[in-house]
């Protein structure tokens, strides 16, 4: 088997950790899969679905691997890692997208994408610097939600806006114009969610973008963490547009 | 100086790590704190408050202690340690509750107490087994937020209950009865918010003790991550009570 190393941002491939996320990437993106590599401490349960047959079944190599395990789970109780091509996406212009101005924190993205890919916002912005969405951190916070989205990376917000012109802007500021639960309109669908770096939010400019949104909360503290006010924001929104799914149903 | 150790669940002491974590600990609990511990490489920025002074004022002991730092910082890029006695809280009983039963995760515990002290939930039952609030990581993450609060730990929800009688129980469940958005009655003030472990949620009896709910979402994630769960539900119940604060008047 090709040597896999461990993770680079530079380099053309990254991995899922774990069953669920590998299972995951097969069923979204197979043809992205390199390989997958199964611990010979892996003893599959009941509850499984057998690995190997669904790999054989995709035409993907799968094999026994414990050396690759070892060198890729860093640490981590892993028993089995896929290992995929990265890929570039693009946006759809017609669906809601969240845009994430200089994220700083693989774990924060991760969970942005779980929940987002949750609340109906398939389409993500990065704008740079942010953190590396294919880091295996990031990959396993989202628990492979990141294989159901498109996530596109831009130089600037301004590079966005001119690929995505005409576009209702949300910024969430801590000084935004609106409180949340007065956005009581529909929104259409082609809106943005807007939020800023962890430590230092969305500069005062980000106001003439758009509607600027706040999240109203005491002053106990100094502000939300960033994946919580993003799930608040998505929610709502998604509460607003009227798309209510319920899990009860299917 | 009294030689601390790194931080162990039965000692009777825990620290915060990092200038403002330890400023809101000597805010909130002044007669707590054993001592403040400074790094021979702090420098004062002009934005900083003056920590000696501020321990001063207080008669809280304050000294350069590299040695101290170092031990407890664990890598971190810290240079402002608190100590301070654990203690106990008593919950309000008048007041809305946050419950959860079984967290496991520390970072999780304190995202959750920043955006519980950000709603208007100052008071915590944590639910056995549970993770330590105390840990520095649990603080961390609190950004502070635990010492503005009131945290207790119960054996089991059934004690919690019998403790505090004649609540409304709202357990948040993947499949509970009603959908966060149809809950626009008010709320009345007494009333708790329940979540489950990160990994198995709550157990199928929880319907029994209220009135479950849940957050809608596709079915392309199986779940929220346990915070951002919190924060959307915390969040809501605080718009549906009318308290709704507006950090642009203060």
């Amino acid at each position: 088997m090709d040597k896999f190393k461990k993770y680079r941002s530079d380099t053309g491939y990254s991995y899922t950790l774990g069953l669920s996320p590998t299972v995951e990437l097969l069923a979204a993106m197979p043809r992205q899969v390199l390989c997958v590599c199964v611990s010979e401490r892996y003893v599959q349960r009941d509850e499984d679905l057998n690995i190997f047959e669904r790999c054989e079944a995709l035409g993907v190599r799968c094999e026994r691997d414990e050396r690759t395990v070892g060198r890729l789970a860093d640490k981590e109780n892993v028993y089995v890692i896929g290992i995929f091509e990265k890929y570039q996406s693009a946006l759809d212009p017609a669906l809601p997208h969240a845009a994430l101005v200089c994220p700083g924190d693989m774990g924060n993205l991760g969970t942005i994408m779980r929940t987002a890919c949750g609340f109906d916002y398939l389409d993500l912005a990065l704008i740079e610097p942010a953190a590396d969405h294919f880091h295996p951190k990031a990959v396993r916070a989202s628990m492979g939600a990141l294989f159901g989205m498109r996530v596109a990376r831009f130089a600037s917000f301004d590079e966005y806006l001119a690929a995505f012109p005409g576009r209702a802007i949300y910024p969430f500021m801590l000084d935004g114009r609106f409180e949340l639960h007065e956005l009581a309109a529909p929104v259409q669908a082609a809106h943005t969610l807007v939020f800023g770096n962890e430590a230092t939010g969305l500069d005062g400019g980000f106001h003439a973008y758009g509607s600027s949104v706040r999240i109203a909360h005491s002053d106990r503290i100094d502000s939300l963490n960033l994946s919580v006010a993003f799930g608040v924001a998505a929610c709502h929104f998604h509460a607003l547009s009227g798309k209510r799914h319920n899990p009860r149903s299917g």
